[in-house]
């Protein structure tokens, strides 16, 4: 079914100016521009069908990743999809340990970025080949093609591929339904939409009255610049929201050690379920501190990192390696029982973490106990195939591909510097 | 004496084409050439001073890392150098945390280098516009100003700001002899020159030779790209320096958890001191159980992050955000009685890294057991002011400035792609 010699790799800078609007803002991100790095591959087979891949940034240095996503496009480009897919590790491999580009990452920041945004054409190209939506192509793989998709590099001590195959394996047991039942439930979602740090109390008020109707009962509420601030908005929240609904708090990496452990002892009346990245990411060992200070207190961590420091563990679709980076990160969830609630929002995350999830609980976690995925309530309008929520739910993709197509017309005007929009806002923000 | 307003920045694409030769070929990296990105900034002052600031880079992807400074460059442009240095700390949290930037990182990767090439030029700036060494900057410097230098988010659970205090005001105890002593004896090196992976039995040995002539007692070795390989090349270098100089080895991150273990079990018979890198750098919790099963076999780690799973921390000049992270690891390495042994090589790294280890030794650490700093023998006829190596030993530089700037001829020859040295050997690459 997969055809084609990657003929062309254009990738291009989109920004969409949110923080105008305060969408998105957090205790370390205070004027996010939501950005995306937008690459689209076509290959010279004749059905025209392009794949596309994105990696989420906030603005500025969207041009360092489009330059990283260039640097790495000798490794994609005259390559047929056909030997790609069919030695995925391998191309994994050669695109994360290029002997002199590694040096800048390796396998973080910038070049990270750049090889999702790549990697993500390559799985919408593919799945679009074979006409299916991403998270159906991966169900119907089978467990040894899903287990040749993975570099097992460095995670041989927790995950083996053995055991890989083992978890894939056992996940064929009902897999019929739960496919069955996502299609006609979806997936669980909560929404982060409500409580950025950017909204004044009136607008969080809204919000959070206007998803209370749509059947919103799992809530995010950002936290961390003032500890004020942060007990009189949580405050707000729960007032509406009442004691049995769910709420979740995101710190952004605001903290350090000593001083999450402090704020969350005061956030603690709030029941939040989680505190989300209370530090720096890299900081295993102090997620570990935090978590064994704050599970007395009812409160588990949340973060992207795999280590015995969390109780959630949240996927990205464009931070770590596309599909085939998240499959190994899913696996070692599964292994050691860790609910994976992947982190989304931004543009695009929703669209590509959908189906990473869908296809988590129905070929490996197979359980939706504590269980949610993210969900932001905006920019869906620029992408060809958007999200769809019913019931607080995600709703299965049914279009092939990876939902990462853009409109070309939202690409066109958002396009930085040159795009329409830029242009009559650069001049002003001068002034 | 601080004067000036920065009114330039300018960054160029420099690359050394030394995977012609062989050099610097490691287990991971096979192809390097040898490359910085080399940051210029001037100042209106009338002095004509200008600062020079480098990034190591292996080649490809340089250009993503100039990328990347100049998006850091608007935090420098129109900023009183005064104002940067007399509050230091803050414009270090300003460049590693600008709201839309840090997304990219944060502190690491291309971010980070692009950080580190900046904040170099900078110091060295400073250090000339004071008519001093950075090392010599540093020691005269009243420790309450080193500690404003060094932003503490992140790291406040293992080291306070009155930790740091502390150490350095014990420091001054015994410093004037101690500076006398690295005048004269300079700082104990070992050399890194005669066993890269790229080098054939005869190099290796003929290299060693010299290098045994020329004083050296102290020695590593790339190995783990094949086992035998490594068993026959550690076989030679430990008959040539005999059973009582001092031999370590470097893995290059090439290896999983289990496959460090059983592969140093096998080379444990050759008594090296540490092996360096085993596996992901990033694997804090792999590198403890290396550690683990290494110890008992005489076998420390080394490698760059902080943590208890290593005997030997390595610093580096252009990996870390420039002096000031590096103050804060060797104020952490000092409070846990880590001894630091730099990382050094590449382009200009032991040009900037001889000034942190001599100053380390005269107000931090204050001893010299088990601490050498490495040495790498090519590229230094680049620099305006090279290192100095007597009896093995780095000579403390007297030049003012961090010993970072390059001469222009070099840096015109090896620009790239437009480079006299380049424009030749491009034509001839892509035959």
């Amino acid at each position: 079914m997969v055809r084609g010699r990657i003929s062309r790799l254009s990738v291009r800078d989109v920004r969409f100016p949110t923080s105008l609007g305060g969408h998105g803002a957090d205790a370390m991100h205070t004027d996010p521009d939501y950005s995306a790095a937008y690459v689209v591959i076509e290959t010279d087979a004749e059905d025209g069908i392009k794949g596309c891949g994105i990696t989420f940034t906030l603005g500025k240095g969207t041009e360092v990743v489009v330059c990283a996503v260039n640097a790495l496009a000798h490794h994609v480009l005259n390559k047929d999809l056909k030997d790609i897919v069919g030695d995925f590790r391998g191309f994994y491999r050669q695109l994360t340990s290029d002997g002199q580009l590694r040096w800048i990452g390796p396998e973080k920041g910038v070049v990270h970025l750049a090889t999702a945004a790549v990697l993500n054409a390559v799985w919408d190209l593919w799945a679009k080949q074979e006409g299916k939506p991403v998270w159906k192509l991966l169900v119907d793989m089978d467990p040894r093609m899903l287990v040749s998709c993975i570099d097992f590099r460095y995670i041989t001590d927790v995950l083996t591929e053995e055991d890989a195959l083992e978890i894939l394996q056992k996940g064929q047991i009902g897999k019929k339904e739960r496919e069955k039942q996502m299609l006609a439930q979806g997936y669980p979602a909560y929404t982060t939409s409500c409580a950025w740090l950017g909204y004044s109390d009136d607008t969080l008020k809204q919000l959070c009255a206007q998803a209370l109707k749509d059947g919103w009962t799992r809530f995010k509420v950002k936290v961390g610049a003032d500890l004020q601030d942060d007990m009189r908005r949580c405050q707000i929240i729960r007032d509406m929201i009442g004691p049995e609904k769910t709420l979740m708090m995101d710190a952004n990496q605001r903290w350090d050690v000593p001083e999450a452990v402090e704020w969350m002892s005061k956030l603690a009346k709030f029941k939040p379920l989680w505190i989300e990245e209370p530090t720096s990411p890299d900081d295993i060992l102090g997620h570990a501190t935090i978590s064994k200070a704050l599970v007395p207190l009812g409160i588990g961590i949340a973060t992207g990192e795999q280590a015995k420091a969390l109780q959630f563990l949240q996927i990205d679709s464009c931070r770590l390696g596309s599909v085939n980076e998240n499959l190994s990160v899913l696996l070692m969830a599964k292994k050691f029982e860790i609910p994976v609630c992947p982190h989304a929002g931004g543009v695009g995350l929703c669209e590509l973490v959908q189906h990473l999830i869908i296809f988590d609980y129905i070929s490996v976690s197979a359980s939706l106990e504590n269980r949610v995925c993210e969900y932001v309530d905006h920019l869906h309008e620029h992408f060809k195939y958007p999200v769809m929520i019913q019931r607080a739910s995600y709703m299965p993709p049914k279009d092939p591909g990876y939902s990462t197509e853009m409109k070309e017309e939202s690409v066109k005007k958002h396009q930085y510097p040159d795009g329409e929009v830029w242009k009559k806002l650069l001049p002003a923000q001068e002034n």
